[in-house]
């Protein structure tokens, strides 16, 4: 398969499957580099996603799915067949990557169920077709996301956190997907994007593809989020999630909680975007999901310790819990559920 | 004037008077680096506030004082005597170094009025007594403020935001001195502090200074407050202050209204210490005080831009204003306003 195989209803070419390699664009080098990684392994593909070369919960899915097609291709050239047994301990390494992203989980079960309940017939064809749908489903399902999303608009400002965007899916975005369908609207005038530490995930992966669509960016800090809401006064905070509870909770980037107290102090809606394969129902709140814990060398190498002092300790959990009461809109590809609530998140599966 | 005559009471001798020369720690190189710059005019003690040098209001306002004394040994110098008239370009640039502290502003005018008032007596002799009480008062003001504020803590922990430490101050610190104070009573579990973008105050200066007293410190993003509020559950935030108007609006270091917005969310109080040279009557509300913008660029540079894409801007304001209303206590060396209003602030003037 050549490189022009690849999905074309996204702007980047970020995630770009080879038929026998996954390329990824590292997003740690962004904006100062564009520069690729490729994986020819299931096992490369999963230090890809722990080390954060590809991020956000519904790209990083992706990638998993043609992890298992890297995985399926290395089983067959060392047993001459493709079963779920052999490639056991390649589904797991996938699926445990990071811990709070649902949809890894997801992604790697819906193959391992192709393969297991697809019989003997293309193994190999049958995972990749999955991979691949899975691929461009995903930027299917942000663009009627986005136009779900944006038809809540009023004009205005909107803020948004983190990435959630192309670069975070298959293609499109989520939040930003929601902010690109509004713009093209008509309805947004200005994004405002908070800069997101750590990872500056705002600042360097926001920006930046907002930059390349000539969609104007007002960059801030973490801190100015309250006075950014007293100063331009934006409708609505729009984001990502990374896992969302069966009540409504929603787990993201470290952050989303702040905003979401902050945008009802001031009156603003808070509305989340994400697929339906972000629910995790299993999960009846927000307290049941494990919260990723990163190395504090995160925060301290910015500040220009080599190493932490020694009294000196650092918490960085890279997401936070934001009740469901401080939601206004859960946008999913099957429809919204507003607010957010144990009944309107199930009917969205009805 | 020998290096031994600066005053005693503080651990850190980052404020260095040297009778011909002010030496200022380069807080711009910490935790990295101790390094100093000597400053032997007052256009080159204006130029490291403006460069942030030395920051935090009553240490800038400490190191304007010895600037006047620099100018006047300048005018000196040059016209064979002292006289407000020679020295007001000086008293100006100072005065303007940075617009938000009114510290800065308060002791120029002290210096200036005792020049003036003070007779034909050996005027450098007294500029040069003044800066140094001003520099020594402040140092006892914050220890007595670390008393009255420790007064009002529980046992638990306590989050502060940027520094105000010995590196903010003449030396001990307001809201660091009301932790030295907590410590040393046995009061205080747990220090959380925020890293505080864009400049890293908290992770580079808090972090560092107390950590060289031995107290233990977690460090967090601005991004974590409300999770560590939910997770550690502090009593109290305890900040400084840039500038308090007259009905005890705070205007302080951005982040600080988020804080104050998530600590009541979460049933945490909310403490400002700051001496009353930070209280500005003629500011009837934290509308009237300037805020000051400060460049993009210390925004953007950390997330590995050389110069901000076409469609992207940064809205950099360094201070927020935090109502009267989110605070429980601002706590001075002359008593403390709890809650603060128009009344408590005034009595503290009686």
């Amino acid at each position: 398969m050549a490189g022009t195989s690849e999905p074309k209803d996204h702007t980047y070419p970020h995630i770009q499957w080879r038929g026998d390699a996954l390329r990824l664009l590292d997003q740690r080098k962004l904006p100062g580099a564009e520069e690729y990684v490729t994986c020819t392994t299931a096992t490369a593909v999963a230090a890809a996603i722990r080390a954060m070369v590809v991020r956000g919960a519904p790209a990083i899915g992706i990638a998993a799915a043609y992890g298992v097609v890297l995985a399926a291709r290395e089983a067959l050239a060392a047993h001459g067949r493709i079963e779920v047994d052999l490639i056991g301990p390649a589904l797991s390494e996938l699926s445990d990557a990071r811990p709070t992203a649902v949809n890894l989980h997801w992604a790697v079960e819906r193959m391992r169920a192709c393969l297991e309940d697809g019989g003997d017939d293309d193994p190999l064809g049958r995972l990749t077709a999955l991979a691949r749908g899975i691929h461009t489903r995903d930027i299917a399902d942000n663009r009627r996301m986005g136009e779900l999303g944006a038809a809540l608009l009023q004009d205005g400002a909107v803020i948004t956190h983190c990435n959630a965007g192309t670069l975070a899916t298959g293609g499109y975005g989520t939040a930003l997907g929601v902010i690109r369908s509004g713009i093209a609207q008509g309805k947004i005038g200005r994004v405002l994007a908070s800069e997101t530490r750590p990872w500056l995930q705002g600042a360097r992966l926001t920006a930046w593809e907002l930059n390349r669509d000539q969609i104007e960016v007002t960059l801030i800090c973490e801190g100015s989020v309250g006075s950014a809401l007293r100063e331009f006064q934006p409708q609505w905070a729009i984001v990502g999630a990374d896992r969302i509870a069966a009540n409504g909770d929603v787990v993201n980037k470290i952050g989303t909680y702040n905003l979401a107290v902050l945008a009802r102090q001031h009156g603003a809606r808070t509305m989340v975007v994400a697929p339906t394969a972000t629910i995790d129902l299993s999960a009846p709140s927000g307290a049941a999901i494990a919260i990723e814990e990163r190395a504090g060398s995160e925060i301290l190498t910015a500040a220009g310790y080599r190493q932490a002092p020694d009294a000196l300790s650092v918490w960085n959990p890279v997401f936070d819990i934001t009740p469901a009461a401080l939601i206004d809109a859960v946008v999913t590809e099957r429809g919204i559920a507003s607010p957010p609530s144990r009944q309107s998140i199930a009917a969205l599966f009805d």
